[in-house]
C-alpha cells in the first residue's frame, strides 16, 4: 500500500515548526500497520529535522547555533540576490536534512520518546511550504 | 515483504559503535533479494552516520572534529539541564543523520567497500539505544 | 515494483554533479506512477545533497562554504594518510548525506521548482563514483 498526501504550512520566520501531530493522523488515516513515511520538504531554503520535542529551550538553541554557524553576515559570497538570508538558508538545509524516513510499527510512528518532527524555516519572511508525505507499508 | 526489528546497544561514552554487521545479518535472516533497508535510531542525543569502516584513526578525527565544531563549553546557550553535553549532543545529532536508507543487491547490503554504518554517540554517560530496522523488498 | 540501476560518474576534482535529469530518466522508465527513489552513494569522501540548482553562484558557495567550515589545513588529526583532502573529505560527507530519497508523484520525481540532486565531490583527484538508484512504488 502506498499513500501520498501533501501538508501544506505558512511559515512566519525563522524558527522550527512542529509536524508530528500532522504526520501520526496522515499514518493512522492510511490503515498501514508497518512500513515507512518518507517525509520530503520540496525547498531549498528550509529544511526538516527530527529533534528534542519536549523542551522549547533546546529548539531555541538549534536556532541560536546555526545563526553561529553560518551568520547572516558572512561575506565573501556571491549567492545574495534575494537578501542576506538567501544563501545561509541554503547551506542551513545542506546541513540538515531534506527528507526524513520514519518506521512504522503498529500502525504508528516508531519514533522514540523525546523524537518530533519539525520543519525548519531558515527564511525570516513568511512563506508557504509543502511537505511531500508518502506511507509505504502493509 | 516488510521485516522489522529492535537493535538494542548499550553505549559506555562518546564515540562510534559500529552496525554494519549486526544489520547484514538482519537483511540475510529476511530473505529479501531486491530492497531497501532504513535504520533508525530512536533517540536525540546520538545519532547515525555511515562511514569509513578501514581506518579506526578516521572515526577518532570524526571525535575530535565535532568537539570542535560544537564545543561542549558553549556558552549564552538555555538548555543545559542535563550537563553540559546536552545539547551539544542534540546538536550534533542534528548535523548528521537519525536514518540512513541502504539498498539491498543481490540479497546482501549495497554498501560500498569502505562503508559501514556507525551509531554515533554524543553523551558521556553509559546509554541503552534502540535502533529500528525496517526491511522492505522482494 | 522494484528496480535497480547504477550511475557511474567520473569525477573531476571538488564541487557539485547534478544528476537530476538521470535520475528523472529512470524513474520515468520504471514505469512507476507512485512511491519512493532511494539514491545511494557507495563512497565515504564524497556525498549527496538536494540544493538549489537554478544560479550556479549558490553552489560556488556551497564549496567555498565548506572549504571554510572544514579547512583542508586542519591541523591536530590523524588521518592524513592519503593527503589533505582525506579526513576532510569524510568529515564533509559526515555533514552531508550519502542516501535521499525522493517521492514519485504521478509518474515523476516530487522534487521542488528549485530542487536538483547533486553529487558532492569532496577530492581534488579525479575519482569514479557509483550511485545505486532504487525505485520502489506501483
Amino acid at each position: 500500500m502506498i499513500h501520498q498526501h501533501t501538508l501544506r504550512l505558512a511559515t512566519h520566520g525563522k524558527g522550527t515548526y512542529e509536524l508530528t501531530d500532522q504526520l501520526a493522523e496522515l499514518v493512522r488515516a492510511s490503515g498501514v500497520r508497518r512500513g515507512l513515511v518518507n517525509v520530503f520538504l520540496r525547498h531549498t531554503s528550509a529544511s526538516l529535522v527530527i529533534y528534542e520535542n519536549a523542551d522549547p529551550s533546546a529548539r531555541a538553541d538549534l536556532l541560536r547555533f546555526f545563526e553561529q554557524l553560518v551568520p547572516d553576515d558572512l561575506t565573501g559570497y556571491a549567492h545574495t540576490a534575494e537578501g542576506p538570508d538567501d544563501l545561509t538558508s541554503h547551506l542551513r538545509m545542506a546541513l540538515t536534512r531534506t527528507s526524513e524516513q520514519i518506521p512504522i510499527v503498529d500502525g504508528r510512528l516508531g519514533l522514540g520518546t523525546w523524537q518530533g518532527v519539525f520543519l525548519f524555516e531558515h527564511r525570516h519572511a513568511p512563506h508557504r511550504r509543502e511537505v511531500l508525505v508518502t506511507v509505504l507499508g502493509e
